[in-house]
């Protein structure tokens, strides 16, 4: 299933302003940068629900991006503030999906669509199980009914 | 039809060196810079069959990425260098998809597949049709028999 | 003269939030990306005095960076804030110099202190002076004596 | 003494192409990537003289960037080749401090001139002596008459 055909319902959102690096020679945005606002999104999502600590993305497990994917849907350029609209839209036993709308906050348009996938690690790159306290924490906050994952 | 239900034929590489900047505090490259990679992969790619020109990536028209997709198959450190493989999959009326793989040069092990997709534009960012010859340059060195997409 | 050397005194400041892609695989802040760090202080500091606009850094000309210099003091990591204190140390008959410290919030230790020097520039990035207006506004801000410049 | 009071020797050199991520919105390379070029010189100075090895920038010792500074002489563009001349200015009892060249390779013009200034660290970010095997293996590549330091 990819972006384009998924309807996120979203109960946080960020905002990024646009930094000159962060363009390129075509006057916008560089594509693979908004994977870096994808991040701030998430951190500040995680961060909200006390799920982050000190340096570390996630308190207690590690984590490794497994999929990335972006639907850009308008350009960005230098100054824009955007929103970025951030969700979980599954937890699976050790991998989970986070899913992403970034809008032009002035004109409330949408810049991009997108979603990342992470699977829980050890300290050697091997999967683990999403331990239950993310689970349940993560499904209070989004309002599944069944938590069961 | 997303990147690991795809089996992409590859007739070009090139290679990259994992430097310090794309690293990041996991002491792996950062996700979202592979897509840089991707992009040096494509500009090489068309440097090699004479569609980029000086400071344009391609010289017959602009183009903007709409979707970009990556699998992470396993992780790439400081200094690796990573072969990046690149094939179109396919060119549409005003869009056209390129596939990626990344392996690891010295230890043989894919690192991560993906694909672009553009779209042709004008100076004002509308859609256009590809052109032609751009359709018949392309068609040739990836060997597809029927030309007329 | 170098920062090292420089007392800067500074009446204007802005903040950073140190995102995954700016650190590396020493785990700490890559030293060339304070440069984008110092980018948003200048950005906020213009902006501030309402002599950027839209998507030009500043309103009434273009400038290109002719020198930049960072003494880094101490480490920063993954999610620290960081203080980005600016001021313009001097401005010239065609070039203007700011003046940074760059402050862990949280423990208010030094991170990093510098310099960008610019010059002002017409659409074929030949020199041209600064406009007065620009001048005037930044003197006021500083509380410069003398405006003479 | 900054890099435009200082006429270094260079005799090594390597090169780089200018990617659509490290260009900006004004169409040339924002002025903080170049100082990944000067890693990317650094990194390959260091491994022809066999003092790196493989995730690491030098073998024997960690070392962290304590200056930075460029001086821009001219812009750089979009798939631009540009030569980085690298050599080792000094070696004192804890620190060492490259010079760098970067060359627009096909308009033979300069287009930064500038160091680095990098302490030799233990684990704890302290600073220790360099190592005397390093202060040698340069002082011979660089053709120094005094190799004491």
């Amino acid at each position: 299933m990819n972006s384009s055909d998924h309807e996120d319902t979203f109960h946080f959102t960020t905002e990024v302003k646009v930094r000159l690096p962060e363009t390129d020679a075509m006057g916008i945005v560089f594509h693979g940068n908004y994977f870096t606002f994808l991040e701030v999104g998430r951190v500040d999502y995680l961060h909200n629900l006390d799920l982050a600590e000190g340096h570390r993305p996630i308190r207690d497990f590690e984590n490794v991006v497994v999929s990335a994917q972006l639907d850009f849907k308008s350009p960005a350029r230098l100054h824009d503030l955007l929103r970025i609209d951030v969700c979980t839209r599954e937890i699976g036993r050790s991998s989970f999906t986070f899913g992403f709308k970034i809008r032009h906050k002035q004109e409330n348009r949408v810049v991009a669509l997108g979603s990342t996938t992470h699977c829980a690690i050890d300290g050697e790159f091997q999967s683990i199980g999403v331990p239950e306290s993310f689970r349940e924490t993560i499904s209070r906050y989004e309002g599944w009914k069944d938590i069961s994952g």
